[in-house]
């Protein structure tokens, strides 16, 4: 880690090594003027280095008196030592204006699962052992049926009850017994019920017991991921993802119901999801580098829609009031007989649903997160292709799928697009020159803007008065990057020049009020629980994200915008894909798999549609950030101060 | 039925209408020399027709005045109505040469499972049942998942508890439910163990609670036999069987293992057998006019090797010291996994084993029989391609197989055959003459001679004194029937020319010992269990005969030779095929099913070849009928009884 201290703003931030100047100056909160996303296009993100090395930025743009003075392109610049780092701005400027620039980043921490806490508590009990047994050789006196026989040390030498054996195990059994003089390693599955039995799932020759692997998956309707997870110790040992093969068919859940109902179509949406799960498995099980047939169980988890395409089961009346799922409570079945290439001993887990909306993945990020297990009430969001929420805690559980349609994966939004190489991540904004500093992924010329640039840019704009509360622009500002067409007012983030697609990447009034809808149906979802439940979003004490976008999003400016309630950003946490992670977590501790059936019973579903306050609150959500600012208190001081400030 | 008097011996019995006249005579022990088996080809038969009416009975051995005088041929006669019927004998003969003739038939009762005895002490409880069920449709407020419905009503309106739900079951309820506004029919398969679960296996639209079938199977070693069970009245709609289809790969169980262990071996007769099963079931499910979806279970019995060829087991270790067999208690399966034609939620539940050679059959014949709930002490037989015994009663359970070879099955017999057309199957001798009476199976020319034949045909010869108790032939007495060719002394049944083979059909003295070692191999066995259990022979209360060929056998005659122990003929019974009878057992009480595993681990083991007591019971009982004739009192008080006679 270097230190740098950027000047005249005398802000200090640590940073990797390696990194880039730029989103170094963005984390810190210190705007520099950039358009180009970091390809040394514009050449309009000159500082001077005062102190310390940097590693490449320079560029033609610069002259050679620029490079001897120190100058350097802050994309193209890396950081290798401690730096101290001046951005030339008008000497007229006041020290109130640097602090009006962009506030530091505050990102969600990232919480994973944490194996030595469940190895203290006693919690790491994979649903699937490995026991060892030296049997005696048959004889006359003591010719017992070699399953017999295997039960009974079983029971012997490692107090193993209550067995089942399944056929693949009993079709084995003979020869792998006399493989190896009668020492042999038998897999059992547990029960999720204790007063269920335990099987035995696969016998192999001599002592295998170190190597005991199971597949965490997640059924997503845009992307799959599965890994592979080493029983032994816990950690994951290879992970891969890749498009749903159903994206071809449909891009959403719904046009995939529409898609299935056609003749045939179900069969092929069964096929195809097969496949890429297939294509997964081979591909994760290889670079682990295991034995296929010691994968011992297999977890998935997905939204409704998915899972029961993933087992062939018809989805229609899915999509039809009153939104009806086949089940949401699936029994254990063989992985081979949905099709998927794992060994005949493999048993594949399916984590429940609460209803037609809140699936199977929303479920496995409550377990996964632990939130079920909680004292404080903690709002749990997951936001993707679909977005839900979860309120509650230990005793109770509220949730609700929310209508906020695609804007935060860039749909719905003109120059929109997932977050990809060369989408504007980030941004900020010059306060007097209304300069653009555009962050792209990859560092690239900007193709377009994805979720959290979005957010970022609305909510700059909005905090600066660049935009007012229900996304309109300031039309009196004097700058050119503020215009109308086709009677459509829009700012321009990157002339068509520093682009990679040769034409203006803007943020239209319609995307704001895309954006501002989103947000709006999941804040009032939100509002909507928490008012069933008698609460109010004063109550919340944690906030837990996951899906695709969260670790991305600047959790202070999504509370701007009123995407998030107010709460302290420490108090927020991003876990990425809670889906995977709840699939996994099911694999490490059968306690999970015991608890979920009654969390998914604990769980109640509000349809939003048809909860008669869900609209009003709505309709108070559809401004920046909220109809009662009193929501938002810290917000309202902030723009106090700026109001005063400008005065 | 008619009543048909016998003159000069005063032998009355009765008939029903049709009946051949010297098939009646037969089992009124009355000899008639007859050596064509019945097709009128010696017309040595004739027999005067004193009173009433026969049907056929000419020919052109009998003269016109013969005819005139009332003379028939008894094997063309047919009773038609009640007759007197004398028998022309020597005029010289005195009347306790009659009863030196013929004794009369005393065949096995015949036991069938009673229905009305199961129904009234509540045991006919199939363990797969239907609930029909009027569901409310789904509304927005009450929108549970389609399962979820089912399950809650079969709780609300049915009482049944602790369901879970198979995966075709989830695949088809969104559309079944709505076929007919949500009015279904659940199929429910019981646990076998309370603590298990109830599965709900079919959905089907309206109500169907009246269609719900099973099938019951025979897997044998040459046979196999199914069944359609309707389990709503118990009753058996149509039985088909059909050989085994491995028997172009061995005849009996080791050379059927010895196949399996080439390459390939074990696929092609997991294969084959398979085949067979599925021509019987297209069969039987036909014949039964069932729709196939409404098959809810099949329940299989086997020996251990057929059951391991059926599931695809490697069986070469039951062929070997120390005979272990993989296993001998089997989870249910999907019948449709082992390539089975029945629908996707049809389990199949096999019976289980005790060892190697005493397999599923054998426990479910002790299941069906019910010889494991009474008090009697049971010796339960089982006489087919291998022999087995049970003795034992609700307490306990001592088992073997018996090396007897396939004497009763006339393998190793000279002229030996299985109970077909043109088998001898029944046998008397004049005692003066030495004339035989041969009743051949259809009443053709004979061929050969079946297992209940050679009984007969050895015990009646011993008992006349025409073998001594070693099985040799009397050679003093005078007739050309009894002959030496080649060293070898033999008894002419009947002469080429009254035979369809065109040579003399005879029973040899090596074809005697081979009887006698099989019926000697049977009783030590029997001897050497209740040894074990510090018991004898008299002590036997009851027994129970299963397999192909005991409900032919004269019960008289099996004693005498000392292939059973000597009870009263009316404690044994006849139960046909024992395995087929417990598999439908199975079908029809789910407490069958609880009860089998406890039976089972009851039913200790003997390996007789292991037992060193085994040899000297074996070595004693190679005489006719036992080395130790108290153990046969009252053919002792017989023989004694004839030998004054004579004198």
């Amino acid at each position: 880690m270097h230190q740098v201290l950027f000047l005249p703003h005398n802000k200090k931030i640590a940073v990797s090594d390696g990194e880039s100047l730029i989103r170094a100056a963005m984390e810190a909160g210190v705007h520099i003027n950039a358009s180009c996303g970091g390809e040394g296009v514009c050449g309009k993100c000159r500082v001077i280095i005062e102190q310390g090395t940097v590693r490449g930025g320079i560029s033609e743009k610069l002259s050679r008196q620029d490079r001897q003075k120190g100058f350097r392109l802050a994309c193209l610049a890396r950081v290798v030592s401690d730096l101290e780092v001046r951005i030339p701005v008008e000497s007229s400027i006041d020290s109130k204006v640097l602090n009006l620039q962009a506030t530091p980043r505050k990102m969600a921490r990232i919480r994973q699962i944490n194996l030595d806490e469940l190895k203290e508590k006693g919690l790491f009990v994979p649903p699937v052992e490995k026991r060892y047994l030296e049997l005696p050789e048959p004889t006359v006196q003591d010719n017992l049926p070699d399953v017999t026989r295997l039960v009974s040390y079983l029971k012997l030498k490692h107090d193993e009850h209550r067995l089942e054996v399944d056929l693949s195990v009993i079709r084995k059994i003979p020869s792998v017994m006399r493989e190896k003089d009668f020492k042999v390693t038998a897999t059992l599955a547990r029960p999720v019920r204790d007063s269920g039995k335990t099987r035995i799932i696969n016998i192999q020759p001599g002592d295998t017991t170190d190597r005991n692997y199971a597949i965490a998956m997640d059924i997503g309707t845009t992307t799959i991921y599965g890994q592979v997870i080493d029983l032994k110790t816990g950690s994951i040992l290879s992970q891969y993802g890749d498009f749903n093969g159903q994206i071809s068919y449909g891009e959403d859940v719904i046009s995939r119901i529409v898609f299935a109902e056609k003749p045939g179509g179900l069969d092929r949406l069964h096929e195809v999801v097969i496949e890429t799960i297939n294509k997964i498995l081979k591909r994760i099980i290889k670079k682990a580098g295991v034995d296929p047939d010691e994968i011992s169980t297999i977890t998935l988890a997905g939204n409704t829609t998915m899972t029961q395409l993933m087992l062939k089961i018809d989805p229609r009346y899915i999509r039809r009031s009153p939104y009806v799922p086949a089940a949401t409570l699936y029994p254990p079945f063989r992985a081979a007989d949905l099709g998927m290439e794992l060994g005949d001993h493999v048993t594949a887990l399916i984590y429940p649903a609460v209803s037609s909306y809140v699936g199977g993945d929303i479920v496995a990020g409550v377990m996964g997160s632990g939130m079920y297990r909680t004292e404080e009430l903690t709002l749990y969001m997951d936001i993707g292709t679909n977005a839900e929420i979860v309120i509650g805690n230990r005793d109770w559980l509220a949730c609700a799928a929310c209508s906020a349609g695609p804007a935060f994966e860039g749909g719905g939004i003109k120059l929109g697009m997932r977050a990809t190489e060369g989408a504007i991540e980030d941004f900020s904004i010059d306060p007097l020159t209304l300069e653009p500093m555009n962050i792209t992924i990859g560092n690239v010329r900007p193709k377009g803007i994805c979720g959290s640039g979005l957010i970022t840019a609305v909510a700059t704009m909005f905090e600066m008065g660049i935009i007012d509360n229900r996304g309109k622009f300031n039309r009196s500002l004097d700058t050119k990057r503020i215009r109308e067409v086709d009677g459509i007012c829009e700012y321009v983030l990157a002339w068509a020049e520093e682009t990679q697609i040769d034409r203006d990447v803007v943020l239209t009034e319609p995307d704001i009020e895309n954006l501002i809808r989103a947000k709006g149906a999941m804040y009032s979802g939100c509002m909507t629980l928490l008012e069933e439940v008698g609460l109010s979003v004063q109550n919340i004490d944690r906030i837990i994200m996951a899906g695709g976008f969260g670790s991305y999003v600047d959790l202070e400016k999504a509370m701007t915008i009123g995407l998030l309630p107010e709460i302290n950003p420490e108090k927020v946490t991003f876990i990425g894909n809670g889906s995977l992670m709840g699939a996994r977590m099911s694999s490490l501790t059968n306690r999970i798999r015991k608890d979920v059936v009654e969390v998914t019973k604990k769980m109640t579903n509000f349809e939003l549609s048809e909860t008669p306050s869900y609209m009003d609150h709505y309709v108070a959500a559809l401004f920046l950030p909220h109809t009662d600012m009193d929501q938002f208190p810290k917000l309202k001081a902030r723009l106090k101060e700026r109001k005063e400030m400008k005065n």
